[in-house]
Parts: C-alpha cells; structure tokens; sequence
C-alpha cells in the first residue's frame, strides 16, 4: 500500500493531525504521557482489551475505516456485555512497514466515527512499527454502578438464555470475503451478500442493552468466538449446562437464505465468529422485563434455550428433537 | 525458539497456567470477558499505554524475563512521572509464529516478579497470532489525589529542572548488545559493561518518587527517548526554554568510564532512549523539599539547570561556557 515516492509523516505529525482531533478532554490532546479519567461516585470502572491482526483477524485489504470500526467494537461489544457505559479507550497503534498516509486517515476517519457513536473519546495511544502486519490493539474503558458488573460465570439453572440480534451472518459474510468464493455465494442475491460481508466488517455493539443487562441478566458475555463454543464457555463457567432450540436461534434473512442454499451452513453460522451479539441469562421472572426494555431500546432479543444441572456440554435441539452436534466447538483466533 | 515436537498449549491453557496467577482480585482470575476496577474514592485515574515489539524495543533474543521487564517498566516508569501509584494493568501478547512454551513462561516469571515489586496487578489481556514479530503491549492504571496528576507542559520560568538516577546508560548498554561490539567496549571493566547492558535490560521505573512529584513538582515526564530530545518535548510543550549544566547531568561510574574512553559517547548518552528516569520542573521553594523526600525515598536527584522564558531549544552548556550541540535531537522507536 505504500507509496515511497510520498514522504511520510512523523509520530508527533500523525498526532497532530490524525489523533489529537480524536482525543477527548481526558486525553490531555495526547500531549501528555498519561491520560487522566476521573470515575464518577459511587461507580467501578471496567476494563477489556483486545487486539486484531492483519491477516489473522480481519483481511489486509478490508476498508481501514473497517479495521477501526472492528477494532473499537470488539471492545466495546465486552463492555456492552458487562453493562457497562463506555468512557474511552487507548490505541496501540504498530504499524506495518507499508503503511501510507492514506490508510491512516481511512482508519482514523472509521475510528471517529465509532467514537463518536459510542460516546467512547480515544484518551492516548502509542504508535510503533510492528516488523510485520499491522495490529490494533485497544482497550476500552467503562463504568457500571459499583458492585453491578455483570459477569459471566454466574447463570443458574432454570435461568432463561437469550441473545440479542442475529447469530451467524460474520461468519457467512466472512466465508463471502474468501477467494475463490464459496458455491452458494453466486446464487444468493446481492443485497443478501451485502448485508452478510457488512456484518462481517462492521461490528455493532450492543451497548443500547448494557443498562436492560445491568438490571435484569444474571450473567452475561459477547458472543465473538461463535455462539456453540461461547454457550459452552458460559456454562462451564457456572459448572452448569444448557438446553438450545436450535429453531429459535434468531438468523437474519440473508443468513436464512443462505442456508436454504447450503443447510450445511449452519454449522458455519452457529460456530463462526465475530458475532458480536450479546448472550445472557435471564431468570424466569426477569424475562418480560428485560425483552421490553430492550424492544425500548431498539435491541432485538430472543430467548433460545434454558440453563440446566449438571455439567456436559449444552445440547442444541433440532426441531425434531434429536440434538445436533456441531464440528467445531468454538472458533478461535489465535 | 520453537521445537514442533513439542506440543504447544491452547490460549486457554496458557491463561490457565501462566496468566491466571499472576491475576489480582479485579482481575477475576482472567476468566470474564473483562476485568474490574474500583477507584479509591477521591481519585483520578492516570492511564498509559506503550508497546514493545522484537527486533525494534528489544532484541529477539533478550531472555524473556527481561522483556517482560521492559514492557511493565515502561508503563509504570509514565505514570511514577505523573505522580501516580499503580493500581494495575492489561496485556496484550501478540505471539510471533514460532514462539515456545519455554518463552511464555520465563516472560511470565519476569511479568510476576515486576508487577509483584510495583504492586500492580494483571487485570485482563488478550493473547493472539502477530504474524510477524512478538509484541507485548500494555495499559497500565494508576491513581492520584483528585485534581494532583503531575502534567508534562506546566513548567515555568526559573523553576530548576531535575533528573532521577542516572542518564545514559541505557543508551551505551544498547550499543555494548549490538554486534560488532563498540571499539571501546573492549576496554570497559566486565562489571562496567554488565551493569550498562542491566540498566538497558531492566528500565527500573522510578515509583518510590511519584508521592514527591505530586507534593512539589510543577511539571514531569519519564526520559525515554534521550534527555535533549525530551527536555526539548518539555519545553516546547510549555512555549519555554532552559539551560543545562552538562557537568551537572548524572552520569553512573560505568558510563564515565565509557565516556572516558570515547568522548564522542557523550552524544549518545544524552540524547539515546530508554533511560526510564524521571525530569521534572520545581519551583525553586520547593527544591529543598523534594530533595528531602526523594533521599528518603532511596531516589538519588539532581538538579541539572533552569527553565527560562523564550521558545528556542534548550541550551546545553560544557563546563568551559560554550553551548553544546547534540547530532540527534530524539531517539524514536517509530
């Protein structure tokens, strides 16, 4: 992607003029060696951090502006699922030794406008060569009221499992994305296609239903590793197990299409990754209040299964009562 | 460094076996999808973030406890230089393709022993592929006084400027590691030699000073990028200038001994990186009194010279009166 016929800026330029505009007040315009942030009374702050990697996480070619919006969202999707309000981030920024201009401003225009629609101000950063891809590294900070973070290994059996959105479409999308392309990719038509690489590219965390999470789920996690492996994760957690419809699993229309395409998409669609919606559970009694105020909130959320005794691996239920097994368990990056 | 024979660890396992107990409480033993922090009342949180990657931070074959060291040094030597006491921090690792179990668990000795001197916990972090070399990136939290983080661009005229410890020796221990060796490393004593190639191995950040900096510095940061490239950074920042008694900058007994062999080294002490030492500006009432508590801290200071109004560099002057110009006026890592 570079251009060696075109200077490049330094650091202390890329600051200036790509970074320091993206900075909020606790950032000190990056001119600091630290970023301040003073935590409201009576709240915790909560703290994840994720990387991806050129190559490993998102394609070298995919828009930079992509590659922030993923970048920042894998992050913010952990803080949604704590229920937790977001209050900024650092970047650690380690850059291939290709890198243009050009990306930079892409990447920075994408990460503003995370930023912006997330409340979430970048506070600092750090920027070096990587020696090899490029890799975005993040951590996102965010509050809940003190003693109300939602975790995740505290489910009990009875308690109701649901998940926000659509399951499966990153994953089809991401199959979209790889040469050549997959058989069922040419007769699935485009808008179809669209919206699956879409959501493959642009995670939409789900930070509208962290306050709905905070007061009514008693655990919670994002579902980013693929909904089979992430449920078992949940539950072994809790030394616990689950039941699954796997009817009631909510798909997208397109991801509904492609399966009528392939049925053997649902494997994809159910252990793939980058899902980036929210798994919680729900005790009975909390249900109806937790669906309105995400249905308030914009989020759509389906209940599709039950937690259960005992400790084996969650068992998804075809629609004709047999349990379906999955070939893999959980995706996993690394 | 790897041996394909052996089987290597999954990331669980290698949270599981290595991460999991170095975690502290807020850390939740690594098993959410993020970690929990609560500020103590009446306190700012100060937070940085700084990335180390092989063959451009440290050497690929640096043992790996020392890498570690460097990593968590780095961060925590920028928030002693705002005056804060850690609280914890976040890790990003992002593994090179060949790395070795043997690896990751030195690095971890290193890690426990460093965060275990600091007081500062692992929260949380993230394990993935690099795809290229390693890199170990890390956020570190700290906390001040409300309203008391000491910030980098606050100097002011006729305040003394400060050193902690000594400078450049980490500069000329990363010249005695490059190959071919130095002509004049043959000539320096072995303990000289170990103890310039320990100080840039083991950055030692100077916390015991940050409850003194907070009580009387006007302004500070870390010295990591050389002295004159730093002051200057400083002094900009402040739209000020300064003088300085090259005589008076710290120099360890390894480094003048280096120096007494090769003169022309002094441009690399002073203006090489990873000194990992504090500057800051006080006002002249308050010398005496952080003079006082940094001896009773085990911190050795030194005044070094003034800050003067007017916006040109910082003047360097040799014993004789004669102004000083340095070949680099920064070491950068990008």
């Amino acid at each position: 992607m570079a251009r060696p016929d075109l200077p490049r800026p330094t650091e202390d330029e890329l600051i200036a003029r790509y970074f320091a505009p993206l900075a909020g007040p606790g950032g000190l315009a990056l001119r600091d060696d630290a970023a301040l942030l003073a935590p409201r009374p009576g709240h915790d702050l909560v703290l994840t951090t994720d990387a991806v990697v050129a190559g490993v996480h998102y394609f070298p070619d995919d828009p930079p502006a992509s590659v922030a919006c993923k970048a920042l969202g894998v992050n913010l999707s952990d803080l949604a699922a704590k229920g937790a309000e977001p209050r900024g981030f650092l970047l650690t920024l380690a850059l291939a030794d290709d890198w243009d201009e050009a990306w930079i401003a892409g990447f920075c225009t994408g990460l503003s406008e995370a930023a912006a629609l997330s409340s979430c101000p970048l506070l600092g950063g750090d920027t070096v060569r990587s020696g090899g891809p490029t890799l975005v590294g993040i951590t996102a900070l965010g509050e809940v009221p003190a003693g109300r973070m939602v975790r995740r290994p505290t489910a009990a059996a009875g308690d109701r499992l649901l998940v926000s959105g659509t399951i499966g479409d990153a994953a089809l999308g991401l199959a979209l994305r790889r040469r050549p392309a997959p058989a069922w990719a040419a007769a699935l038509p485009l808008p179809a296609r669209a919206s699956l690489v879409d959501r493959y590219l642009h995670p939409r965390p789900r930070l509208a239903l962290a306050g709905a999470l905070g007061r009514h789920a008693r655990a919670a996690m994002d579902v980013s590793d693929g909904l089979v492996g992430d449920l078992a994760k949940m539950m072994r957690a809790a030394h616990l197990s689950a039941e699954v419809e796997v009817a009631a699993v909510p798909l997208s229309e397109a991801a509904r299409a492609a399966l009528a395409l392939d049925p053997g998409l649902l494997d994809a669609a159910l252990t793939g990754g980058d899902d980036y919606e929210i798994l919680c559970a729900v005790p009975p009694g909390a249900v109806a209040g937790i669906l309105g105020e995400a249905g308030d909130a914009g989020v759509p959320l389906t209940a599709i299964g039950t937690v259960r005794e005992g400790g084996g691996a969650p068992t998804f239920r075809m629609p004709d009562g047999q349990p379906r097994t999955f070939r893999t368990g959980s995706f996993s990056h690394f």
